[in-house]
């Protein structure tokens, strides 16, 4: 299997001379995730955790509801790329095959752009955990991240996705070069070992858009706390989604855009 | 239509307390690209340069040859996002139908994996330009990006690709949450302007996966300088394609991953 990081030979200009050195550089690979011999979707990603990403990726798109649901999944490395080869329980095979015969339709003419839209921004079900936390969580949360990102610390420009629990810490920290893979590559992980996210913390290295909501979302994850801004629309879905969404959480601050409710004492809330 | 920035108020926790206080975010909006009614992609992004974004797009996925090949561009707005909604010249209509009626297959089962991961990887057609460059030319052009950021500088978080000459300087930028959108963007600007992208340099706020080569390539640029770090794949495709890579571009530093030939003059070249 290809490495996550590899070594290679670049010329670099510093001030004004040239000087040539070696450099590790993160790795991605082209991987196809395949449901009864077709392909969903293909992803650059860090070749690394690649059961956990087809796990967790089959339960953000909601194709499968327990890992149960994969009869069979093998990780099948091509000249070009890795396959994540998956098949699925019959009953959630032929929903499979029936949405994709949907999709083509008769004349190979897809969804409309309407249609399309109206897929891509779909609320999720509302997320009903309490899940309350203190603020020096969240501080102590984002900052106990750093050392786990083994990757990154190697060779930089890697995002993490990790889950945190009061009592214990982090649980598991997931990386990758793509801020949406780290996160399915978390969230297979703690399906796959029957953990709910109902207790914890998702902590992220990156920016939120709206597609990491909804994947939090997906499995009841009631925080999520991230270095970077969100953006409007993924503001707008934590809201709708009943996510407390904390972002730009750097050093021992951090803002939280929706329902602050969840973090702090009734001192704290009576803020101005 | 929605507004690239949006206001909203969150809870600050600094230190010991809470306040509450307005801050600009990045909004993202979902685009539903279609041809002649179907649907292509839908991505996130940054609502605005939606025309440059259509034609930025059809050019890189190789879909039409010239602006021109786009006998109908809409812009329309929905409920829940935006259709950029156009109509090929008929030749390449029917390819595209043609096309699309394979993906699908006669019983909607698509590409395999070997099939997806081939084409996800395909190699772009070499870049032959000659596209000679002063290292002082890089540190210039990276310098000149940060002030033409106007959306970044308010709101934060969104990414830039720019094209600079040593004639003119930054010739233009686009802006957008997401970086590949940013470099479609750049690139419908360019080819709209019939610019060609030989005598200059793709400047970028981001990271360089291999996607955003094979962007580059896909205009024939022959140098593409970026902030963060590149991955290995992108790094063989800027190999194989005939691309200057260079990266970790800050301050009066850079580093050349590819075809170093381009930078410097013959003094410079002769570096350990």
């Amino acid at each position: 299997m290809p490495n996550p990081i590899e070594r290679v030979r670049r010329t670099v200009w510093k001030g004004d001379s040239f000087t040539v050195a070696e450099r590790p550089i993160p790795n991605e690979v082209a991987i196809a995730i395949t449901y009864g011999g077709s392909t969903q979707a293909v992803m650059m990603a860090t070749p690394a955790d690649f059961e956990d990403f087809a796990v967790g990726f089959s339960t953000t798109e909601g194709l499968i509801r327990t890992p149960k649901d994969i009869t069979s999944l093998e990780v099948i490395e091509e000249a070009e790329g890795v396959e994540l080869r998956m098949w699925l329980v019959p009953e959630l095979a032929e929903t499979y095959s029936r949405r994709r015969r949907l999709l083509a339709g008769p004349t190979g003419c897809g969804l409309c752009g309407i249609e399309s839209l109206t897929e891509a921004v779909k609320a999720p079900a509302a997320v009903s955990a309490a899940g309350h936390l203190r603020p020096q969580d969240i501080v102590a949360a984002m900052a106990a991240l750093p050392a786990r990102q083994v990757l990154n610390e190697e060779a930089r420009a890697i995002h993490a996705a990790g889950f945190w629990t009061p009592g214990e810490g982090l649980v598991a920290v997931r990386e990758d070069v793509g801020r949406h893979n780290a996160l399915d590559k978390l969230v297979g992980h703690l399906v796959r070992s029957e953990r709910s996210a109902k207790d914890g913390l998702i902590v992220l290295t990156s920016r939120v858009s709206v597609e990491m909501v909804q994947k939090a979302a997906a499995i009841g994850a009631p925080v999520i706390a991230a270095v970077s801004a969100p953006t409007a629309l993924a503001v707008k879905m934590a809201e709708e989604a009943g996510i407390t969404l904390i972002a730009i959480a750097r050093g021992d601050s951090f803002e939280v855009f929706t329902h602050a409710g969840r973090i702090g004492s009734g001192a704290a809330s009576s803020a101005a």
